[in-house]
């Protein structure tokens, strides 16, 4: 992997907002079948081994997995609300199900990595639908310990990995806002200063 | 205005996280021309009064500006760390700039009620371009009082307006995550209880 500028400014803003557990939780922007973006909260799970690969978890029934499959176009927007900064990485995004052969094993170490709880919804009902009456939905804690504990991530379970080709870091705090644009270029990456 | 039902769990929430600044700031994802969407940080600027509106303000020469010239489609995400719930808005956004003559009034009363140095901003570097060196860029700090605390907004200044059809509210606090979506039919808003 080539010398990644922004890696060593994303470290930073992580150690300097570890204190917040949602600094850890950005908005990972699609584009929707009905011409519209979609936007929601989701969680940062690390880097892909030896990449600039962001690691996301997402359920293969959820509305983001059938969008990218169209669109795989993505822009993640991460904000740190301690040093007051701002990430946008924009790229394409690559579902990994149980069917894919090369990511695999990518995809069976974050299912250990995550809790139980996390787990639990992959066995849960399907997000999005329409919630059945009389306590018919599975929820995460009705679930039998001995199924969410198993080696073998949910059937359901995906890794969504999100490839920047371009990431704008907007710094605001201070008596000057500084803003870095870093754009891959298909070898190399060209950091240029821009106005905030 | 009809009533519209996911008002008041929105200002509960607002209430809920008034001690964290950044709880009004959210999301903005729209569509750029390269096809990819786009995503950044915005601030909650109030209902556009006796409206269902919500309004951020922009700069004229910001990408987000140009982006929904061609695609006005948008959607925000909202996340409340302190009650841990979300809120989605998906609509149409209209740029209201000074050419504006019936949203005028509203666009003026926006300007009036930012801060001198929100408004210095609109008097700056566009942004997005390239910095000039040798401190050409004028900042908010440099530039005299008399013109930031002018009455009539900045040339720059624009009033942006997010008109929700789409309401999606996730809770994930307690035992069970509760999510609602509301529909604007038209008519009227169409509340549902939908899988988390």
């Amino acid at each position: 992997m080539s010398l990644t500028p922004w890696r060593s400014p994303l470290a930073r803003a992580l150690h300097l907002n570890r204190s917040l557990v949602y600094a850890r939780y950005f908005q990972l922007a699609t584009i929707g079948n009905n011409g519209y973006p979609a936007n929601r909260t989701v969680v940062f799970r690390g880097f892909l081994e030896e990449t600039n690969q962001i690691k996301i978890i997402t359920d293969s029934r959820s509305q983001k997995a059938s969008q990218i499959k169209d669109h795989p176009q993505g822009e993640i927007c991460w904000y740190f609300p301690k040093s007051r900064e701002q990430f946008r990485f924009q790229g394409l995004l690559t579902l990994v199900t149980g069917e894919d052969v090369e990511l695999q094993p990518a995809r069976w170490r974050v299912w250990q990595d995550i809790s139980l709880a996390a787990r639990s919804q992959f066995f849960g009902a399907a997000p999005g639908e329409l919630q059945a009456m009389g306590g018919e939905v599975m929820k995460g804690g009705e679930i039998e310990k001995v199924e969410r504990d198993t080696i073998a991530p949910s059937a359901n379970f995906c890794l969504l990995l999100l490839d920047p080709i371009e990431v704008d870091h907007l710094e605001l705090r201070g008596d000057r806002q500084n803003r870095h644009q870093y754009l891959w270029n298909g070898t190399n990456w060209i950091t240029t200063l821009i106005n905030p």
